[in-house]
């Protein structure tokens, strides 16, 4: 959705200030700049400083982090002159889910009603007994990550 | 992309117990559960469970919250026995953006490489000048939030 991955890092080689960037925002742990292939004017990149593959390798609080700088530039964008009226925020977990630089980074894309933007995905519509089956399955994911505490009277599927 | 709005908040009253929903996680401010209309087999949707219409209406703390318990449901996909190799994390805000339900929620679509999933945007390839240009337009939508304090260097656009 980016560029390519490439060997270093270019997501590190922004962050060590090596690398061209049009730069957004910047605290001690996250910047911020613009997607050079922007789905739309104003589509931008929020990335940890810090070096994390995927959301497997982010700890949580660079997580919480990289979320507080997103929400504040997702704002931002209502508050600036471009002519977004709202916004997406995405990321890309891993190649599956279309991660194309394996540097943690989440877009925030500015929307317009007249945009481009859209998606092709086929929305299903599938009963309740199936959904409580996939819900089994992520709380049972859930249960395999040692640091979750049994989850208050989910274990039934309420 | 969930279902259509209703008033009274559909998503306060899965809050409440007062409606239905196959539960895959919940703690003190935040709660998850498949979407009805899943993209892919476990989309599911996370969900601050205060009312906040949009992510201008959402309080930072609740934000990191939300995306505390996103970035450990993200894992659980991973960990559990559904076939994403990987997700998405998507959220839109504002209904120019998509938002269809307006109360926050952040999805957790889980992708394999044989799903359905894609995305129909054109990716445009601006020269620098153009993205240095709304990279600046963005940076005064920063500053016109009034809590962000001056970025470090940021002011000409490096």
């Amino acid at each position: 959705m980016s560029s390519s991955t490439t060997s270093p890092c270019q997501f590190c080689a922004i962050a060590a200030d090596t690398a061209a960037a049009s730069r957004v925002y910047e605290d001690k742990h996250v910047m911020a700049f613009m997607d050079t292939q922007p789905a739309t004017p104003g589509h931008l990149l929020v990335v940890p400083k810090e070096h994390a593959r995927d959301l497997s390798e982010l700890a949580p609080k660079a997580g919480a982090r990289l979320f507080r700088a997103t929400h504040l530039i997702a704002r931002a964008v209502r508050a600036s002159d471009l002519p977004g009226e709202g916004a997406i925020l995405f990321l890309a977990d891993g190649a599956a889910a279309g991660q194309e630089v394996f540097h943690v980074h989440m877009h925030v894309i500015p929307r317009s009603k007249r945009d481009s933007f859209g998606s092709d995905a086929v929305w299903a519509k599938p009963p309740r007994a199936e959904l409580d089956r996939v819900a089994a399955s992520l709380r049972a994911g859930l249960s395999a990550l040692t640091e979750v505490t049994p989850l208050r009277g989910l274990s039934s599927g309420s």
